[in-house]
Parts: C-alpha cells; sequence; structure tokens
C-alpha cells in the first residue's frame, strides 16, 4: 500500500495554488474539477505522492459542509492499492463502513473508492488504482 | 520536496496499530515517544513515505486539545527537505508564522520545525531533514 495523496479543502483554488507552489516550490501535475460534486482540484507532486488542493465552486458542494464546520485543512489520504474491488471486499470483511460500495471513477479517471472515516479513527480514507 | 508523514491522532495507540497492520496491511517501522510532549507515537510504511500514528499519554499532552476540539483524524503534513534552516528561513521570508523558529529534534532523532496552519491554509506542515 502506497500514500497516494492527501486530500487539503481550501476555499480559493488559484490562492492555495500560489502558496504551494511560490513557497514550497511544489509542481501543479493535474487540474480537474467535477460539476457534479461541486469541486475543483489541482494535483501537486510531492515526490511520488501528490498534494490534492480541491476547492467549492458553489455553496452547496461536496466540500461545503467540511469548510462551513471546520474551515480550510485537511480532509483525507489516500493509498494505491493493485486491486480497488479486493481492497474494499478486505474493508467491508474487517468491518469497515465503505462510503463507496463499487469504485467509481476520480477526478484522475482512474478508480477510486472512499471508505468513512468513523470507521478508520476519524480519518476519511481513500483507495485508488492506477492502471 | 518530498511527502515525509502524515501525522493522525489517535486515542489509542494499539487500537490504531492493530487497525491500519490488520486491515491495512500495514508495518509499523518505529515507536517513540516524548515524556515532555505527553505522547506516544508509531510509524508505519505507506510505500516510501509513513504514517504516524500520535496518542496521548496523559490529560495535558500535546494532542489533547486537538481531541477535544476536534476527535481522532488528521493531524499535520511532514516534508522531507534538504536543509531544515534554508526552508525555514524561506517560509519566513514568505510571511509565514512559524511554531519553530529554530529546529528541535523529532521522534526520529531529526531535525523537525512546525510551521503554523493558520500561514498554510489551515494545515499544520512540518518539516524534516533527514541525515
Amino acid at each position: 500500500m502506497k500514500l497516494d495523496h492527501i486530500g487539503v479543502v481550501v476555499n480559493q483554488l488559484d490562492e492555495a495554488i500560489a502558496l504551494y507552489t511560490s513557497v514550497f516550490g511544489m509542481r501543479v501535475t493535474h487540474r480537474a474539477g467535477n460539476e457534479q460534486l461541486g469541486i475543483v482540484a489541482a494535483f501537486l507532486d510531492v515526490g511520488g505522492s501528490e498534494l490534492e488542493l480541491i476547492a467549492p465552486t458553489r455553496g452547496d458542494s461536496m466540500v461545503s459542509k467540511f469548510l462551513a464546520d471546520r474551515g480550510p485543512g485537511l480532509h483525507h489520504v489516500a493509498y494505491a492499492v493493485p486491486d480497488i474491488t479486493q481492497a474494499l471486499a478486505d474493508a467491508k470483511a474487517e468491518g469497515l463502513e465503505l462510503i463507496d460500495e463499487q469504485p467509481r471513477i476520480g477526478l484522475h479517471g482512474v478508480p477510486i473508492a472512499f471508505v468513512h472515516p468513523k470507521s478508520v479513527g476519524g480519518v476519511l480514507t481513500e483507495f485508488v488504482e492506477h492502471a
């Protein structure tokens, strides 16, 4: 299991990108959005893993409640797994509550699925299967 | 800049280790504690980066307020830098507020320093300099 990326919720994407690129010297590798979820995101390279900056595009976006409740900050952690269907089956067999019972296509165009934070010590946990 | 580790605050260290080793198949590489800060921690390998699980050893530990305010969950993100003194100087020059003006020795026995989350979009950010 490899640390794939960390998801960070931000108020405004371009401001956040400016911080991480100018102050920390990171590089944006990919930008994407999901209109249905009301989010835009940028992925920055951090030596093999990535930092995913996620901002809302409207008031009822997927991250709006998080921002209202907690403010910007660390949102989730994603692990790359060789077989996401197997990873979900294993997690379910161990009693973990899945948010996504079946993988869905994420912002990178590859299968992802989330495990509920209440099953993982308060950490919203994502599996990613790269080709 | 490389993603060194993610810090996760947990209520009870052995329970958290059991979750990550049995369900996710991770392996503990290192355990350490800091009596002054009132914490114990375990580091687990996640494909070159690490997951740091941090638990309090007493009610007034470094993480007790975090646990009381937010519950267990994602706590900080640490980046490996080639020169931590330079990284701190650069961050300060960019107007970031440092928690540690000078590096101190962390649980791995190498220099670390924290940048205030209010300067990094709500993310408690750590620099680590490995030998």
